[in-house]
């Protein structure tokens, strides 16, 4: 019984298992942002991805046209805006990619 | 002599040094497309990239929103739309990605 028990709690511990899709968003209006710049809003974004179960794995950098790429995993795009709008750099436009080759 | 001679002929045959930028160029109207038809375009650019000093390192497609993202090394932009354009499916725009973060 005490196992039984003991496994139970350790089934409800276990991270939700959501299914994760990846995203590309994109921000525009990032020109001149230098490369610390780009950190400290990234890090933003991680500092609070958990809540949604969100997380950013890269952020690309265009400082001349000032567009930003993020790809990201997540149960959603909402999620994922909703995370990017919190830290203060709402994107314009994502995408949901369903398909992908390396 | 012989062993200079070996050097000289290794040092020629070694890739180019160019720098290599990363690029993130975009395509539309990719709408529909599947896993496998993504994939024989992708070969398509693998195959002549060479060409220009271009590799293509990913890509990733929406296929609702017909939007393919292709992130690229090269020595130029117009080194990594030539080989697009040899492929069979110009990119629309692309950007320099001077910066990132992961």
């Amino acid at each position: 019984m005490t196992a039984g028990c003991a496994t139970a709690s350790f089934d409800e511990n276990r991270p939700q298992e959501k299914p994760m899709t990846k995203f590309m968003d994109v921000h525009s209006g990032f020109v001149g942002v230098t490369a610390q710049q780009l950190k400290e809003a990234h890090e933003r974004d991680l500092a609070i991805e958990a809540d949604e179960s969100v997380h950013f794995e890269h952020a690309w950098l265009d400082p001349e046209s000032g567009k930003v790429f993020c790809l990201a995993r997540g149960p959603s795009r909402e999620a994922v805006l909703r995370i990017h709008e919190r830290a203060g750099h709402p994107a314009s436009e994502i995408y949901e990619l369903a398909v992908e080759v390396a």
